[in-house]
This record gives C-alpha cells, sequence and structure tokens, in this order.
C-alpha cells in the first residue's frame, strides 16, 4: 500500500480545499428554504464521484431530496462494497452560539469547524477520496457501490422505496457506512450496535384562542402547564419510562457482557467536566454507558408554547407543543412503540384539553456480529493504521436504515466511524478533527483490501 | 345633559375616526422594534388632549417611554377626578391568528378590531373625549387630570418614580380608571377587587452545549424534562399550588362573601362553549368565579427550549426557559411571593442542573370599598347611562399600579370598565363593541356629575 498512501499525502491540501467547498452548501433537509442547497450538494457529491473514477454516477430522483448513486465494477466475481452515507445535515441554529458561520468552514487548532464537517459530510467525504486515491493508483481490489442520501437527519422517509424498487442495482457483500465516532484518536473503536428511534411531535389544546390569564388564569386548563405534568410523568422517580409495556421487548444483557463493557474506556469525572454538569442523570441501576447504549431512553427535543418574546406578557395560550423522541434497543420495534407511546399519551390527557399525536420518523436498533468478516477486516484496517486494535462498542445513536438495508438486501453493516463524541455533531460549533478525516482516508483503503482478502479465503 | 348627549351623538363618528387613528399606531411596549410607535402613541395622546380643553398638557419623560400628563382646572375649590389609563398595547403575536392585521383597524358587526382596542388605547379614549364633549358644552363639573402611561404592559417599571416625584401635581381626590370589564352589555358591573402579580423567568441548563440526543441521551440530565417535573410539581393533585407559604396571606372569604358571589349571572354551559372546552380546570373546592377572582393562580404564560422548527431534530438541547405568573389577591404581597418562588423554584431544582429565576414585574392585589362616594357615583352613573343597576365583581386581572397609588397619593381608584371578557384582549383579533365604547363616553360624564355632587355634600 505504499503508492496509495504517498497519493494520499500528495494530496492533503487537496482534499481538504475540496471538503470545504462542499461544507459551503447549507444543505440542511430538516428546512424547506434550503431545498435548493440540499440539491446542490447532491450535484457535487455525484460529480466527484465521476471524477474520482466511477463508471459511472447519477442523481436518482425521490418523492423528497434525490440519491446519488455511483459504481465501479472490475470484475464481477470480486466481492462487492456499498459505501453508504448522507450529505444532508442537522439545522445549524441557534446560529448565535456558533463562533464562526456554520457554512462559511475554518480550520482552526487542526479541526474543522462548520455544521457537516463530521456528520456525515467530512465522514462521507474521506470515502470519495479513499476511492480516488485507490483509482489513481490502481490499487481497488473489489468492486464498489456508493448511495449517499439526501434525507437521514429527517429520517430517510424515501430510501426504503428506493432500497426495494433497486435491489438488483445494489447487491454486494456488505455496507460500509461511517457515520459514528470513535472513543479517542488514541482509542479506535467499531460500533457494533446501534439505538432505534421513535420521534413524535404532541400538541396540546386547551381554550379556542389565547387568553388574558388574570382574566382566565386559575379557571381554565393551562396547556403549557398540563403538557408540562404530562411530559413529568413520563418518567418515575428512578428516571425509568413510564409508558406501559415500553421495555417488554428490551433485551437485558447478560452479567459477562455488561462486565466487558464496564471495561470500555471512560472516564466520568472528565465526562461531567467536558460538559460542565455537577452530576450525570439517567436510569437508576445502570452506568452512563450503559444509560447511553444499551437502554432506551425519551427525551424532549424541543418544546414551546405561549409568549415567547422579549419582555413579560400575561396570556393563558391556548396551545402548546413539544417534539419528543425516545432511542431504542433491541428488540424494541419503533413502530411498537410509536404506536405504545401515541395510546399512553393520549389516554394521560385530563379533562379541559384536546392532544394530539403524530410520529416524525422511526428506526430500528441494530446489532453487528463481532465474527463477521466485515468487522474483522474492520478490526485489522484500523488496527493497521491507529496500531491499535479497536474496541468494540455499543454506539446511542441511531442509524435508522442499518436495519432497513439488512431486511430488504439482506446486508450486514459495518459502522468505521472515525468522529469523535465530542465534535458537537447536531449542536453549534460542529467540528471535526484533520487527524480524523485524513485517518479515515488512510483506513478505508485497508478496509478494501482486508474484506478482498478475507472474502477470498 | 341634554346638550352634552347631544354633542356626543353628533361626533360619533368623529370620536370613532381619531380612535382608529390611535389604534393604527403599533404602540408595542414589550417589544423594543416598536419603540418610536410608542412614543408616538404619546403625542397623539398629548395632542388629543390640548384639542379638547385641557389647560396644558404635557410628554413627561422617564426612563422608559414617556408619561402623558394633562389637566383641567377650573376652580381649586373643587374636587379633581385624576384619569389613568395606558397608551401602550400588548405584542399582537402569534399574528396569523388574526383575521385581520392588528395595527390596521377594521369595524366589523359593530365591533372595532385591532390589537389595543379594548386593552387600553379604546377605553382611554372614551375618557378623553368625554372630557371634550364636557368643554365643549360647558359642563365640565370639577377638575380633571389626565395621567397616561406607556408602560402598563411590562409592569409600568417607571411610573412609580413618576408618581413620587410629583404628589403635588398629581393631587385629587379619586383615580378613575377604565381598563376592566362589565359582565354583559346588558349587566353592568364595577370591579371591586383586583389581583396582584409576581411575573417570572427561569432557565434551566444542562450540559454548556446542544447535544446529540443519541449519544447523550439518557445519560446526561435534559432541562425540558427537567423543566416540566419542575413546573408541574408547582401544582398538587388538587391544582393547589404547592409552593411553601404560598397561602399564608390569602384572605379566605366568609360564607355570605362567597354566596353573594355565587349570585353573580354566571353561565357555565356558555363559559365552556365559548372557549371550547370539554370541561373547567381549576382549584378544587372553588368555583370558576372564585378560581378566577378570589384565588391566587400559577400560570406558566410561555416555554421555549431544543429544537421548534420545522421537521425534527434530535438535539438534547442545553437550555430550556419558562415564564411563569402568579396572580395574588389580598393580602398577599408581590415582593414576598416572588421571593417564595425563587426560593422554591432553585430548591427544587435536581442534581445535573443549573437554574436561574428572574422577577419581571410584580403588583399588589387591590380592594374597593362599595361604600365609598367614588364607587356610589360610578354605580349612579351607570345605572343611568345603562338602566340597570351595576354589580359589584372581583376581577382576575391586576393593574398593579391601583396599589401604588393608594400608597404614595392616599387615593382610592374606581375601576369603570366598559369592555367585556369576550374581547379577546392579549389574544388575536381583539376588539372593543362600539355599544361599549360610546356608552362609555356617555357614562363618564354621568360618574364626574354626580361625584362632585356627592362630594360637595
Amino acid at each position: 500500500m505504499q503508492d496509495i498512501q504517498h497519493y494520499i499525502q500528495e494530496n492533503k491540501d487537496k482534499f481538504l480545499t475540496e471538503l470545504l467547498d462542499l461544507l459551503r452548501i447549507p444543505s440542511v433537509s430538516a428546512d424547506s428554504k434550503f431545498k435548493a442547497d440540499v440539491r446542490k450538494a447532491a450535484e457535487f457529491i455525484c460529480e466527484k464521484l465521476k471524477t474520482a473514477g466511477a463508471d459511472s454516477a447519477e442523481i436518482c430522483e425521490t418523492a423528497g431530496f434525490p440519491i446519488v448513486y455511483g459504481e465501479k465494477i472490475i470484475d464481477a466475481a470480486l466481492p462487492t462494497i456499498l459505501v453508504y452515507g448522507h450529505y444532508d445535515v442537522q439545522p445549524a441554529d441557534p446560529y448565535e452560539l456558533w463562533n464562526s458561520p456554520p457554512f462559511e468552514p475554518v480550520v482552526k487548532e487542526e479541526k474543522i469547524y462548520a455544521r457537516g464537517s463530521c456528520d456525515d459530510k467530512g465522514q462521507v467525504y474521506m470515502h470519495l477520496k479513499a476511492f480516488e486515491a485507490m483509482m489513481a493508483t490502481n490499487t481497488l481490489p473489489c468492486n464498489v457501490k456508493f448511495m449517499i442520501e439526501g434525507e437521514e437527519e429527517v429520517g430517510s422517509d424515501n430510501l426504503g422505496t428506493f432500497v426495494k424498487s433497486n435491489k438488483e442495482k445494489l447487491q454486494a457483500d456488505v455496507i460500509l457506512i461511517s457515520d459514528t465516532a470513535i472513543i479517542a484518536n488514541d482509542i479506535p473503536s467499531i460500533d457494533v450496535g446501534l439505538r432505534g428511534l421513535s420521534y413524535m411531535e404532541v400538541e396540546v389544546t386547551g381554550a379556542n384562542r389565547d387568553l388574558h390569564s388574570g382574566v382566565y388564569g386559575g379557571a381554565v386548563a393551562n396547556p403549557i402547564n398540563v403538557l408540562s405534568k404530562m411530559i413529568a410523568s413520563l418518567h418515575d422517580e428512578n428516571n425509568h419510562i413510564s409508558i406501559p409495556a415500553f421495555y417488554d421487548d428490551v433485551v437485558e444483557l447478560s452479567g459477562e457482557e455488561r462486565e466487558a463493557m464496564a471495561k470500555t474506556p471512560f472516564n466520568l469525572e472528565e465526562y461531567k467536566k467536558d460538559l460542565d454538569i455537577d452530576e450525570v442523570r439517567g436510569e437508576k441501576g445502570y452506568s452512563t454507558i450503559e444509560r447511553a447504549s444499551i437502554r432506551p431512553t425519551l427525551d424532549v427535543n424541543g418544546i414551546w408554547g405561549g409568549y415567547i418574546g422579549e419582555g413579560a406578557k400575561t396570556v393563558l395560550p391556548s396551545k402548546a407543543f413539544a417534539k419528543i423522541s425516545m432511542r431504542l434497543v433491541p428488540d424494541q420495534q419503533s413502530d411498537k412503540i410509536t404506536e405504545l407511546f401515541t395510546k399512553h399519551f393520549e389516554s394521560i390527557a385530563p379533562e379541559g384539553v384536546k392532544v394530539k399525536v403524530r410520529a416524525h420518523h422511526g428506526g430500528e436498533p441494530y446489532v453487528t456480529p463481532t465474527d463477521s468478516i466485515a468487522y474483522l477486516a474492520a478490526e485489522k484496517a484500523m488496527e493497521e493504521s491507529f496500531g491499535k486494535k479497536p474496541v468494540p462498542t455499543r454506539g446511542g445513536g441511531s442509524i435508522p436504515i442499518v436495519a432497513l438495508f439488512e431486511k430488504e438486501l439482506g446486508l450486514k453493516t459495518v459502522l468505521m466511524g472515525f468522529g469523535l463524541d465530542t465534535d458537537a455533531i447536531h449542536s453549534p460549533n460542529e467540528h471535526f478533527g484533520l487527524f480524523n478525516f485524513y485517518k479515515g482516508i488512510e483506513t478505508i483503503p485497508l478496509f478494501f483490501k482486508y474484506f478482498s482478502e478475507e472474502s477470498s479465503k
């Protein structure tokens, strides 16, 4: 692999410049005012796939944002790796908390600051450049396909249809995704588990109009007070979720598994210090790592109602809203949890209010077998590039489509991510280390090499 | 009083046209972007006082918005009525719920639709026009002073200083305010009680930045979940406020008083129908009228935190906020309640979050003696203009300055308002009936007449 690593060293600056161009495109899929930019990002990816050496690359229309597909087939007899990623990003607000504009990337202290720098444009781009490097040095050891979507941050609503109707085209031996994190730059790790997701939006309505809190206050249900009570009741005093049957399908880990997990390098004091909190808070009876990986959760992601402007307004509002999401673990099913939540939330609405519940999107939890060829190849690749054997970890995040791929394509996924939990993805000042960006580009060709070797055994 | 009522009939259209001009000025005191407009409204009032015949009218600067002062002294030996009102208005948002723009007044079905049409520009303007009518027909029976402020909707922060430093100038025998409602157009009433107010803003902070709910969810305190729990805990299962010592100073009414109150014309079914609610909700053991008048309350007026935009964002927010106000009754004191709330709210904050509490503004509760000359004069005036004796009622709203006037000027206040509880003040589509506007203009001179007569006895 001499030439390829040499090629990567030679082109570092070019790779970075290109990524910054991609990061300048505000491809926020959740906000319709960025519609045109999301498409622009798709075109950018498509173009780069072609110039990197793909046989073909196309923009595949969907009912929502397009999916970029590209491929390089060198020999039908060889194994095929399907790379998945997404070019859309999370909304960047609150803008005022960014030290530099989210869509004007800057490199500071060896880090790239921009929305999407890590999640997931930066990590997608590692794959495009690794592919370019393998092509340029004639070292691509197998076939490769790329499927880069633009709706991951809003639930991949149209990916399912695309996958179902393109099973032929998407045939492969494994799916490779870089949309997760390693424990630290000197502690490489591979996600072997993901949590599922149910994302709900609720609306509580009291009176048919905003009222004067002096005239009606105390006599009519206040939807904010009521919503607060309803949300509060969703956890008991042990921070156990109180939705009936919520835990029915949760797979409890064995004592051995929990012991193994407890060995994962983790420093609670540093964790608290980084977040500036005096204490962690979660489900009683579980460690912080467990709470964030093997246990389901319920979090309010947003709440609003009444007067939220400057100053004071004595209004008794007509409506209050909240976005509430639940992280799921094996063997919970998103649809079932969504239904349990809806039934329960409607059932706890007191007299005097009307409640509406709707589901935004969901995804199923997933686990990767650590004895699979794909996992072993990823392990070898990282061990070689990091000089250290990676630790298998259970991530808390959700990549709903991983379960979809297994169901529709019968393919396992390897989650070989290169970000860090401290990269502030989904937050102001999201960033991605140059070390991580380049390390990814170096490691990916090694995965291709070892996966091909292992497969041919 | 023939000529004066004649003058009023003759000038109805002119009065209305002028009021509509005043309503076109978006004098929102809570929102700094309307700063210039608030001042414009002050100048408008000042100008109209002069043209109506005041000896003098001036714009008195304060640390905030100016106070318009004007007077007509016909004979120092005669009694003096001090008219108070405010030219600032509540914020008009949410704009999308207005059937016509809040600052483009329209007259529909005998009602004036505009922000401030009732609260309080419309009611203030009744006084200006009643004054004009008395001047034009030489029937002003006593001295009159006007003090019209521009910060009532944001807590009258600078009125106290003004009153304290102008006691001489403000000397009078009674204060007359029209900023309340009658029960119905065929059931005149006079407010003899007002609730006080403590208005708080709270901020709950979890981690020092927004986090990915997948990576940290379940392991770190979610400020929205925590705030909801804290708000929920402020009422017990009987909707009794659970802040320690909160009820200590509440004056419980006697059985007789409650019986008398129960006689107030009130139709619960119509009330629920008007608000489109299946059930009322309030403190156990009290009627709807009692809950909205003689009992203190705690309402969240606004709440916000996390992602409240379009679509879904899986964020674990760093902060959550709420505006919470409490309506107070005799003998609760605003400062004391503010302190009790602050102490309690800080004390219930769980580990893992930081809580900030600040007070916006407050006001003391107030009761008008029904055997006072001023009350009797108002009663006679309304009985004559409405053809029906007015009912004494306890209003739920707060006009904090009423208690201030008693303390600083030693003056009682008569709350002779002409609005309706259904006028949607503080709400979209605020309106004021033409019947009410003109009835006010007709009634006010009668109050002047009877108050002068009673005083000279």
